[in-house]
């Protein structure tokens, strides 16, 4: 074959597969997003389009991987976690990282005059991604928590901050004055104070991220079909449209998944008390 | 801070650099494109509208990567050539690999309606993708080589099957069957002898691939601003609009790059003899 | 300084930390080891000194790295498993494998006259080393019952041949052709019926390999400083002359350690419920 | 097979191959030889015998590794630099790290009392290792110039010091504080006036290191067998007792090669330039 003095060049590529039996998650960042949500005048301090949009993309990214039975979204992020044990392209790190990334991207695209219908998308966004391994459910559980933390404390600075700005007249120079310094409870008192804004009661997505949990569907409830499969300690849920197949592939009888948007607690233990199969192998 | 119990989790997070002075390249793959060309009903054997978009998207990438000096495109692939000493995020893999792979899509998904305005996307499509180092230039220009002898293999196969089938007939399974032990030499025959195709005079797009090259500008041809820089070897060359200052950011003054369309042969000696900073230090 | 210009080349050399929280396991074994008991005559089908030799040697690397908690050897070969959240040169890869392997060889080599002070050592033997990583603990047990199950099996097969060798007078051609398709019971029928040999009685050393333990020493019994902390599962016991500090060098007090060696069963549960702190955080 | 169900756990034991077609150079350090040195009385500031047993101990390791074409060592370091294209154990990182530690470790023990015939080792020393990859002839070149400036600055400076020490009468103390702020002029003149020390006579074991060349014999020579082969610029060479097959073990006749010790200068042109071959493909 006339390629084949070339093909030499094939020896180079060299095996990346990631450790069996830790559990895979796999982080996106929006690239350079302070600049695309200022030049698409994104709502501050959080815009529901634009979250929802991200959450499309994630649910997306989840209907195609079925090994991916959590995701947890904030902002311009999305963390994504592997069932322990999934083999998914062999374990191939480049390929696992790249399909994924490019898939959300291009879900983002694609989606995007659904979400912003009024806001033409000016230039073509995009992602950067890692994959980071957790030898145990503690870690993935903390990983979650870290990442749930960091949305409480980045959207109660911004509320307060953005509250300043435009309700209060403060320059943004103003308004980081103001908040030096002070702490989660100064903050929800400035803002009950100042602007009458319980923060508590601000929508759950703000407040909590987006996070999205792949439930095995019951026999029943699929004889039924569509019906929705909310449990109880999720505060905001939106029910699929469409329940995937999914999970184990062998054999046995393949068990349906949906997978459910809430918007709740999931650093304490009831979230994953009542979901260990998340965890599981 | 709330999430600092949480935050040791970031420790798992490990450094990933690519061995320092070694030449990377970047290959993407269309992810399911035989189910994409289907869907959208790509022209066969080559969509030039398809192939067009594709060379958009890789030039948009090299937009944003200066350090990217050549790229090579052929069917629902595209790679790109990191200059040798190329410090790009401190190399490391995850963040380039997915950086440009976001990117590519993006754009992907973004221009589309540009080069196919009857062809609705109908879901966003998505590509994966990988990084090779090559410690020497011969193994680059060897890599470089593979792909477009692959190109010349796949594009004669393609024409005389499609010819076949289109033109002469037969279905798919017989237009297999009927090229099943054929050499080079015989397809360029039967494209002749039953179809009156001069395989040669094909356009260079699908013969050779498309060919990307970062080339400075010359200070002249700069004060004349958007003149067109083609070399002579070159034989379809389109050129980049909006010029890019590029390559070596250091003190000196920084050279002013374009961006080359061309579909030449890049497996002999002339197109790299006469750009030897491509594979210099 | 003089050397400068030349330091750059220090850039080439990569991080290589092993994932933190999983636990690392190394693993040795002799180079070319067939050779060496050939040209010292090592007793067929165990040569006991040679045994007490890498016992030695094992007990070496780790009275230098507290971090190992327990070894296996058999044979030609030993494991190496370290605390799980084990620090040690900072989880450097080569640092760690290297130095391991390197104290193990020298050990073996320097203590050889100590074990066969008849058989001079005719050149200098080798080890090669590979650590690899175990998310869990039951991966942990998983390889050493691996381990042992495997030194099980050898040490059956080569007793039942040497027997059919050197008490049976076959050839070692015969003598594999006589056990070839035979089951564990057979050859246990074999050796008893044939040779007179009760399998189960032969030493446990040969039989179950020899395990190293690091066991905390009560305060009490450190007060009597030296006396014996044999668990009672354990069949055949030294116990170090010299106890060693360890394993928590953080501020609290250190709990001193002693090394065991042991031939039991680590396959089953009561070897490792006995001994929870072998697998804990 | 009784060991089957474990034997899973030999898939978490990942590939590590180095790239191919990059110069591999493998470092060796002493671990913790300042008190080796201080408990065996080495001679200060340079112990001829201990740098002898280095020697030693390099060229039993390039015996085995024909693969090995240059070795540089000082004090209680060595490098080693295989053929650029080198397939020695498939390139397995670990694989090809442990042997050259293990049996660099086991020579140095095992040919002690060759050279301390005088001073039995108290106990067994160890040594780290690793392996890094350059791209280019050029940085390799370089490599064994940081280490030979690195030789020159440390010996010049340990000359000086121990001059002061053993002929000056100072303290070690006092000896490092004369010694501040001063640049190689200072220390030369130092030697020369107050110890009518010249340090260019001294030996160039000392000033240049240990290099040990992999050298083709030629047809002539090899039918003459035994006689030295000592290229003009090398300012101190033995010939090696054995000369040994080697570097291309295909087809083609294989070609004879020696090693040599040498102690010249490898930082300027000329090494290299009657050398090509070291650096060839």
């Amino acid at each position: 074959m006339a390629g084949s003095k070339f093909a030499y060049v094939r020896n180079f590529e060299l095996p990346d597969p990631l450790l069996p039996g830790a559990f895979m998650i796999l982080r996106l960042d929006g690239h350079a997003f302070h600049r695309l949500s200022s030049e698409h005048d994104f709502t501050k301090p959080n815009d529901e389009r634009a979250l929802q949009l991200m959450d499309h993309a994630a649910r997306g990214v989840m209907n195609e991987f079925k090994d991916i039975v959590l995701a947890f979204g904030e902002s311009d992020e999305y963390s994504f976690l592997f069932r322990k044990l999934s083999n998914v392209y062999n374990r191939r790190q480049a390929k696992i990282l790249t399909t994924v990334t490019s898939m959300f991207t291009s879900s983002y695209v694609y989606h995007w005059p659904q979400y912003l219908p009024d806001t033409p998308l000016k230039y073509p966004p995009s992602f950067d991604g890692r994959i980071v391994l957790y030898p145990s459910a503690k870690e993935v559980r903390d990983y979650f928590a870290w990442r749930q933390a960091d949305t409480h404390i980045n959207n109660l600075y911004n509320t307060t901050f953005w509250a300043l700005v435009l309700q209060g007249g403060e320059t943004t120079t103003q308004a980081h004055e103001t908040l030096k310094g002070t702490v989660s409870k100064d903050k929800h008192e400035m803002l009950f104070s100042r602007f009458s804004i319980n923060y508590n009661l601000l929508p759950a997505r703000y407040r909590k991220g987006s996070i999205l949990i792949r439930e095995p569907i019951p026999p029943a409830a699929q004889a039924h079909s569509e019906s929705a499969i909310v449990s109880p300690d999720v505060s905001t849920a939106e029910v699929q449209a469409a329940s995937t197949p999914a999970l184990k592939p062998e054999k046995k009888a393949r068990v349906k998944t949906t997978v459910i948007l809430a918007h709740c607690d999931i650093i304490g233990d009831e979230f994953w008390a009542s979901r260990e199969y998340l965890l599981a192998d």
